[in-house]
């Protein structure tokens, strides 16, 4: 029998739809050959062979996805948050990124940004690397190892740099294919390239064209961020003055195409950007903990909800200080709720199920049938051990997971992680 | 010699006012008596004989005081979020209060809040009780043995209750008196006695009458809420047609007389309130986790230092979820920031030495000369061990502490806290 089929035992959430829950307590979560094949109240007949891990009385939930995050800021994580986007980048981010021409620092920082990945409630991550090839090489080494799935790009950036974070068109061409190249020689079982040109100021037209027709003919996922700041949206507008919106300087390179593609943030999008997104099923990477820390605003999911728009959460490392998606979830319903109060009062705020379904299910789709489980996805699966969250409250699965969403820093602990029915931890 | 007189050797950081840290790395906080006699570069020669706990390579920084708390609602924090202010106290919080007439289910509670509020970077708090004099004396008894410094009030609310959760105006002045009484005789050392009307719609102008004469005559602190929400301000408005404000509910019976007294939240205040809490220096608790966590809003903070009102932070358990002071910082920030951007931005956001400024002196000087390390100040004193917040940048300890405020509960630990001089772990 594969060692990717088993049962786990415990009280067990996931969602039914983005406004509920489904709970089996003391249920039993069955994996073959790393899928799940549904829950049950009682082992079924046809499974009663498979090993039981039995983690009775703890939470049982599918992994979360971290949609947006920049492996390379995590070393400068929590500093900066004085200033806004386009000064935070140039003072803090750029300078950072640059050091990892150097492989020696490079592998430093990415050893502890791998170990804390892998430590965190996190199992899939689409990730920024840098524009380096063999740092970005050596961050998917090291995230391959982790056992965790994800996406990992090397940044495209030819335009408006610093001189030592910088490439030409060519040059940005040539290491891009060169990546690529190299990324299908090694053959790497749990992480995969994504295309990801930094964003509409850091690329020429030239170099958003090229990719564009890359993507298309190699079929690639890629990544990008969208009307994350004010100053930014106006910069973008004068930089492509043809472009109807900021959006429309993705799509018109057939970036946005139809197939997966993710946008982080979407806080300012016009109508007609909204539109673009709803109409090429793009994934936005929420990432309230950055948007609030870099004085971005607060994108209004409920209105991406109510339009059929694919949402996930991000920590968007290192625009948001923590690695820690409960962190997001929480944010992200906190943010809802002011966004209410002094924005939109016709946009209710997200709920804790809302929330619970972004950062599986909703990101979780991002890698196909991931993120649920319900029979026939892969069994990404955390194991939550909540007994230093104390109270003299007897409570229920329902309420003990939204109190972890909100303390799993004060008293949680992922006891055990799988991912595609492979036990991390 | 005492043993609250030895010096603390570490990375010392305090403020220096609201918009500058003073850090001396490598130095000496002297404490005489429990009295901290300043930091020094080197141990002063008159100083040469105390004990030195070595504390090298460690951020050490004045404790924090959690200016506004409901030890009762500990142990429901994180469950309810999906409710505003009023159906929130009717539907969880006054339920779970009126379970403290249960001296076994209070002392189960209490047990609980006092461990982990001694556990945390918490040193003196600002406590709500329930109206149940038994369990609040509990609660006081149990707070003093933490060694932590905090004033804890029997609650007082004779109308507009449900039945459960109950006192008639006679009975909330028998028992305040009889609270009292046993209060003095029991002759805390660590923990002291504070008025609590819970808040306007929750007190008969009677009691209210009656507990201005008692702040006045007792010369005791007073503290409740106001303006947090804005369904709460017009049933205030309602129940009191005669009173200009909400706050000339408070001020009108003598509870805003110039002496201590503490009002939470302060979201809504109209600019004839804002005068009011100036001229009689009432502090302003602000809780932004609440605040976002029960859809109230964001109070003007950077108003209200401008205007020169005395402000510190509270969790606000359990409208706030957790009880780490650090986590408070962290929202206050992002809170600000996104007031600034959607409400007004003629108010700047809080900076990082602001939000560490209110977190300790701002709400440690309602308890005199607390939470800082200038001499004279009592010595409230955290070490904390970022090791585990790992970086290969070699940052200084301006930002490091940074770093710790965004990320204490993915790494942070206080490995030692003193209170007034004395140990406590």
């Amino acid at each position: 029998m594969s060692d990717k089929t088993f049962a786990i035992k415990g009280n067990i959430i996931w969602s039914k739809d983005p406004q509920t829950l489904n709970i089996v307590d003391d249920g039993y979560l069955v994996v073959q050959d790393g899928i799940s094949q549904g829950v049950f109240e009682e082992l079924p007949e046809q499974f009663a062979d498979v090993e039981v891990k039995d983690y009775s009385g703890k939470l049982v939930m599918p992994g979360m996805t971290d949609l947006h995050l920049h492996a390379p800021q995590y070393a400068f994580r929590g500093v900066g948050g004085d200033m806004e986007l386009l000064d935070w980048l140039n003072t803090y981010t750029f300078p950072e990124e640059s050091k990892y021409a150097d492989l020696e620092y490079a592998d430093k920082a990415y050893t502890i940004f791998a170990d804390d990945l892998k430590d965190s409630p996190t199992t899939r991550a689409v990730v920024f690397g840098t524009l380096h090839v063999p740092a970005t090489e050596l961050l998917m080494d090291k995230l391959e190892e982790t056992g965790l799935k994800t996406m990992v790009g090397k940044v495209n950036m030819d335009r408006n740099n610093n001189p030592e974070l910088d490439e030409s068109t060519e040059e940005s061409m040539a290491a891009t294919k060169q990546w690529l190249a190299d990324v299908k020689e090694k053959g790497y079982k749990n992480t995969q390239p994504i295309l990801t040109p930094r964003f509409t100021p850091s690329c020429t037209d030239e170099l958003m064209a090229w990719i564009g027709d890359l993507k298309e003919q190699e079929d690639l996922p890629l990544q990008s961020h969208l009307s994350e700041n004010r100053t930014e949206g106006a910069w973008v507008k004068e930089l492509a003055p043809w472009a109807p919106t900021y959006g429309d300087t993705y799509k018109h390179f057939k970036q946005l195409d139809g197939k997966p593609a993710i946008m982080a943030h979407c806080v300012w999008c016009p109508p007609e950007e909204v539109e673009i997104l709803k109409e090429t099923g793009t994934y936005v990477a929420h990432c309230p903990n950055s948007n609030a820390y870099l004085s971005s605003g607060i994108a209004p999911i409920r209105h991406y909800l109510d339009e059929g728009i694919n949402v996930g959460l991000g920590t968007d490392i290192a625009g948001g200080p923590e690695l820690n998606m409960f962190t997001v979830i929480e944010e992200a319903l906190n943010d809802s709720k002011l966004r209410w109060v002094y924005v939109d009062e016709s946009l209710k705020p997200l709920s804790l199920p809302e929330g619970f379904y972004l950062a599986t299910v909703g990101g979780g789709s991002y890698f196909g049938k991931v993120g649920s489980f319900d029979p026939g996805y892969e069994a990404d699966v955390l194991v939550l051990d909540d007994s230093d969250i104390k109270t003299p409250i007897d409570y229920g699965t329902e309420q003990r997971i939204e109190r972890y969403v909100y303390n799993a820093q004060d008293g949680g602990k992922v006891e055990a992680k799988f991912v595609a029915g492979e036990q991390i931890f």
